[in-house]
């Protein structure tokens, strides 16, 4: 299977918070405290350019689709988004059935986009 | 240079738009007829997940950054569209200056994605 990377923007700051660190990397520690060893690659990003929805993710895979979600608490959802990138990293096409994504990825997308050099499949949301 | 890919989402209606074709296959269209043989590759999407934004399009090209915007009119940005990923094409990493970017993309812009497997570059935005 190929890798699974989760983006995290470290950038994001929260809604009338101007703590430091900021909330999205505040995101990213707690990110990497609960993924453990055999959790899927995480990288700091310097802004996704969702602005208006911190704190803010991306995961990404060759040939899967990439998804967007804003709106992440950075002290609650460390774990939520780890089960999240889980059910992508087993599916072949990175789709997770709509009623299976945790719910703050429901309530959360900003985006998602079609994997590069694919046939793109009949993948209605 | 790698292909740069259009997508475009066929399933964006306009806001209190119920006509038919939807607005975002009438975007689809725009594009295609305004592109012409030497433009990017477009490909329709049936959903985007940007739902809240219509009309929708995103970027993507093997080694760049995607970049995903929503708020386009599609009976007048077709032009602004190709305009703005033609200057897309031309740099290494997908990363237009701010300044020279379309203003429709600079209000519209919804999340950007890093290029995958690459060693992420300083590109605050």
């Amino acid at each position: 299977m190929p890798d699974t990377i989760l983006y995290v923007c470290t950038t994001c700051r929260g809604a009338n918070d101007a703590s430091e660190p900021r909330a999205g990397a505040r995101l990213l520690a707690a990110l990497r405290e609960a993924a453990g060893p055999a959790g899927p690659r995480i990288e700091g990003v310097e802004c996704l350019s969702v602005c208006k929805r911190p704190c803010t993710v991306a995961v990404a895979s060759e040939g899967r689709w990439t998804y967007v979600y804003g709106d992440l608490d950075p002290a609650e959802s460390a774990r939520t988004i780890l089960e999240g990138i889980g059910l992508y990293a087993e599916t072949p096409d990175g789709i997770v059935p709509w009623k299976a994504r945790p719910e703050a990825f429901r309530k959360g997308v900003v985006a998602r986009i079609p994997p590069l050099n694919q046939n793109l499949p009949d993948a209605a949301e």
